[in-house]
């Protein structure tokens, strides 16, 4: 990969006109019917099944879309068949010219963070797990992050460190304030000198951030502290955030951010306005219409 | 699992007058020489390796501490094959008798953290990968550690919250100060609500808390703070801490935490003291030894 994450991510969000981030969270009750293994199935089985409808959620979102990402929970529950399919997954995206982020929210200290950027930082040969990024916590400092850091220089990977997150009770350590600055103002700062640095021709750097769109007032605090940084925005749809609220983690050419929709998305054919439309059967076409709409949503991001 | 997990690590705390946890990190460059598959050798021969070298470590130790920590990230070094090779090395720890803490500093939010907590708590054929417990971050706040303690409640299971890390650089977030009150010290007082309501006759709780072994006052502060909260001691050894600096993390009955060391004991082999007396092929008595050796420098807090 002789080009930088962030130009790469740039070029496919030019590309596709989205960005829509498709987040693939397989849950067992909610697949499709004719995916689901029978009673007394195995992981394996429902291993073999996560793997085939996030193949071919790919196959149905790789044109529409620049980027997906794999949530490694969901394929860790099913312990190793589980992160044999997770592995699969990886390299069907790429295949199909999608970029990944594995959402793993990993990290540790000295060598064992340096383990994990090895493991998953580096598309194609590069890494062991092939992602071109991965979710990282701050939690343990900046010299946690650091592994990461030297890691995207090396591989052109990326990583987006968890800054602002989504959920109500985020706020608890992260609104956390002393000397004029919270908790994640000071993870925002650090974000932004890390990819100020490495700014590739998008005008961005691989060192991106975790903002959850629940959040509109911080999301536009943190654009602007952060002009170097993607922000990668998950609460759109089922938790709550809609068009409005994501706006301003935009530039105003549409780039800097990407939204992450995964229920909406994966599951649309549960959705009562597309269960009704195409049937279980045609879950996939539950897909393609779920991820158009969310693209027609987000197109007012490129006219601001 | 009948038994709670404070009272099952308290009885083979007891039963081994042990307190030291033995950190399972396999390290391909450090791997006896007679491990280390030859050039050019696949990751699943790696794989192979690192199960192994810690099936052997686990056997050595099994009658001689309570506990091993397998840390996560070296086994997702390898890949899918690596993983597999992880879950083995938990079953072999729980076959010979002993707990595991698998380090995996996992967490996210809502039902994706019900996802790991599924898929790692709970020893035996509770969960997929069949852990007694689990690291844990708290960077997404108290309600991403609900689904964990509820999970602990349910299968006897333990995690243990990062609280005060063992890095230099740790304390950019976790000594953030505002109201009289650091960051570390609200997540202690969360730790201590959460277990304080389900001790066993131990009088401990399942959820327990990292502080490491190098900020000694910040362990006899936390030990104080948290009566009912088990804590996981990193940094001792070849990160710098020493006895005196872990004792104030034991009640005076010698309870209430567990040193890991890693390094130290699985390649004392290649400490000098260790390397003439017994040399490579014979790494596992430098296991053997250094584990004793710990043992004893840690003796003291049973009579403290």
């Amino acid at each position: 990969m002789s080009v930088c994450f962030s130009d790469r991510l740039t070029q496919r969000i030019l590309a596709t006109k989205s960005v829509t981030c498709v987040g693939l969270d397989p849950r067992r009750q909610s697949l499709p019917q004719g995916l689901q293994p029978g009673e007394g199935a195995s992981v394996a089985d429902w291993a073999a099944g996560f793997e085939t409808f996030c193949t071919e959620i790919i196959d149905v979102v790789a044109d529409k879309v620049p980027v997906v990402k794999p949530q490694a929970a969901f394929f860790e529950q099913l312990g190793p068949a589980g992160m044999q399919a997770l592995h699969r997954v990886i390299q069907h995206a790429h295949n199909k010219g999608l970029l990944t982020i594995l959402d793993g929210k990993r990290n540790d200290i000295g060598s064992t963070a340096e383990a994990y950027a090895d493991a998953y930082l580096g598309a194609g040969e590069a890494s062991v797990w092939g992602s071109d990024s991965l979710t990282v916590s701050p939690y343990l400092g900046a010299d946690s992050l650091d592994p990461f850091v030297a890691q995207c220089d090396r591989r052109n990977a990326g990583v987006f460190v968890l800054v602002k997150t989504s959920n109500p009770g985020g706020g608890m350590l992260q609104d956390r304030s002393s000397e004029g600055q919270s908790v994640y103002q000071t993870v925002a700062a650090k974000v932004e000198e890390f990819s100020s640095t490495r700014r590739g021709e998008c005008g961005f750097g691989p060192i991106g951030a975790v903002v959850g769109a629940t959040y509109p007032e911080q999301l536009a605090e943190l654009r602007e502290k952060m002009p170097s940084a993607y922000i990668l925005i998950p609460g759109f749809g089922a938790q709550g955030g809609g068009a409005q609220d994501v706006l301003a983690g935009f530039t105003s050419a549409g780039l800097g951010a990407v939204v992450n929709s995964s229920r909406h998305i994966i599951f649309a054919h549960r959705r009562p306005e597309y269960a009704d439309k195409f049937g279980e059967a045609n879950w996939q076409d539950a897909v393609a219409a779920a991820t158009d709409e969310m693209n027609q949503q987000l197109a007012c991001v490129f006219g601001q």
